[in-house]
């Protein structure tokens, strides 16, 4: 018998209160019982969102509302600025030239965050620029981008602010309204809590002028027509019906919790995870650390996957690997949605034991020792 | 206490063990355990489809899975034959005409299946026509059309054949490559007997020729990719993953059940539905029944909107109304998915007794018991 824990950034973990919540009856979407809980589930939506927008639900992966914000806000030939920064800011580039949007990247090394200024250069260098599209917790290099600041920065222009917080929403502090983002992103399986399967757009007033005038092509993935669902407690088309009722449990949670108590807790989860990782002499890969996951450099002479595996493997834990060009090179421990102390622990207490295993001289008990400084009673 | 059934044609009823395959603790989606699951599903829905392709999954309702057929098909300016019939046929055209592709339509009057001659007309006098959309079992009238002679007229054309079987697989006879059908599209809710949330399109030989030069834009609907993360027991972004689990239960019991007892199971409930319906002296409105659920026109002097309305607060039992220019002037009661004997029972039984409550002339039991006439032991 080997018990099973997820940490990977994604899914997550699922708590048995929404669990149970996919067990009652399937009921039918154009009901009133049905529109009563997505009412909720809006409204705990925009709580969550920090926003007094519209939050649109799409039935698809967070890379459906991605693209939702791409074909529904600008026009063939409009010009894109992209913060590329790790395969999650490539995937704008990715959709936008799909689509014929013409696209400048500001191309950054994988674990930093981006410099902000470039892209205030980039937008006084050319204000036609429509729309900006980054990323708040890159998840693929456990970075962190100072929204806030940029959101500052392209307030003033015409140009659209659209951040990818798919796994970064619930997990890391993300005032839509107040740090002025036209468009957040978020998806389901995540800081949310539940399966993967759900979407979200948060879209301002701003925004929604470029869908009005926006001609590239949609029709599962359109905003307008969300919207109009959206004024019925509907959607446009038939919705994962079982998730959204498990996140309307979830969300309950996440109220209940309070989300400046949610916010401190993943704080809390990721500065012991660094503590930890750091004391048994690891580096972290991120210059700037998100508090979703935490990305940790492969110590010379071993390799990610053989980590990635030990862990699953011979403990039963599921963390992440790396990514594109740095697969082998980093894994990854999330801390997000459905975590809390213990996760941290035995996430730690398994790198060393794995260390060891590896035939590294690790002293039992110092990495886990880091992290309960932080994690003990009292400590923020 | 009223308990509630669900007799609506999507969401149908999902059945235990399906539902208890959600309580599971959620798995990732990059995982052997998961890849095994996932293959076993592929395998299942081949089996299901009838058909040596593959047959892609996306995460989204049946329209996505209809707009990933236009999309990675066609090209600009493509010509489509689009057999509109009904509401969900009209969407056919809607997607098509999104994206540029040139729409002539086939209008059948509602609740008439194609003629399929004038398909054959429309291909003769134009055969660059590239793809022809149809629909197995139109929802909104309750009709079935005649797919595998459709099959036979297109299948000597450089044309292929997509058919939007949503609502009818697992429920009406369609032997994809027997047919020569070369899109064969479904969901999840319906005959498949789990959540909204999965959508599914086979692919021919055919299609994929297609799908090589077509030049309309696509990423989250790709099928390229989809077949690319396919070829690795994936999708190419993040499934929902609990959906798929539960997909791989009720595609065992599909299996353990037998297609052929799948399909003459649901045949005898929508007989014997048929034949309580018009025992009451109620006409049917399909001329061409389809075998997953029975539109039934509403008497004279009564609106369908009340009677549905009757049906669920009255009684518990969720049925669907008239959707578009026939909303108010038909119901409809589904035997699809997870249905048996006693549920035709008990929807001819509430159809009496409402009948009754709205101020008709009804003999008690006579509905009932021309649908037991072909319920009973051995009848097919």
């Amino acid at each position: 018998m080997q018990k099973k824990y997820l940490m990977s950034p994604g899914p997550t973990q699922v708590p048995l209160r929404a669990s149970l919540a996919f067990t009652d009856p399937i009921i039918h979407h154009r009901t009133q019982e049905y529109k009563e809980i997505f009412r909720q589930v809006n409204e705990n939506l925009k709580y969550l969102f920090c926003t007094s927008n519209d939050v649109l639900t799409f039935t698809s992966s967070g890379t459906g509302a991605m693209e939702a914000a791409v074909v529904n806000l600008l026009s063939k030939g409009d010009k894109a600025l992209v913060v590329r920064g790790g395969k999650f800011g490539e995937r704008w580039s990715e959709i936008c030239e799909v689509y014929g949007v013409e696209v400048t990247n500001i191309d950054v090394e994988w674990g930093c965050a981006v410099e902000p200024g470039l892209i205030e250069e980039a937008l006084k260098k050319d204000p036609s620029i429509k729309a900006v599209f980054t990323t708040l917790c890159e998840t693929s290099t456990g970075v962190v981008n100072d929204i806030k600041r940029i959101g500052e920065i392209v307030a003033p222009f015409p140009t659209i602010l659209v951040v990818d917080a798919i796994s970064g929403l619930g997990a890391q502090e993300m005032p839509t309204d107040q740090w002025k983002v036209d468009v957040c992103v978020s998806g389901s399986q995540k800081g949310l809590m539940i399966p993967p399967g759900l979407a979200f757009a948060s879209v301002s007033e701003k925004a929604w002028k470029l869908a009005e005038s926006s001609d590239l092509p949609k029709y599962y993935l359109s905003m307008i027509k969300a919207r109009k669902g959206l004024s019925k407690d509907q959607t446009a088309f038939t919705p994962a019906v079982s998730l959204v009722c498990a996140l309307n449990e979830t969300l309950k949670m996440m109220r209940e919790e309070g989300l400046g108590n949610i916010l401190a807790r993943h704080e809390r989860l990721a500065k012991a995870c660094r503590a930890g990782v750091t004391a048994l002499g690891l580096e972290l890969f991120a210059k700037s650390p998100a508090n979703n996951c935490t990305a940790i450099k492969v110590p010379e002479g071993l390799d990610g996957k053989v980590i990635k595996s030990k862990f699953s493997k011979d403990y039963g834990i599921t963390i992440a690997g790396g990514q594109g060009h740095i697969e082998g090179k980093i894994f990854r421990i999330s801390h997000l949605g459905y975590a809390d102390t213990f996760d941290v622990v035995m996430a730690i207490s398994c790198l060393e034991m794995v260390l060891s295993d590896s035939g590294r001289d690790v002293e039992f008990g110092k990495g886990v020792a880091a992290a309960q400084e932080i994690l003990k009673k009292g400590e923020v």
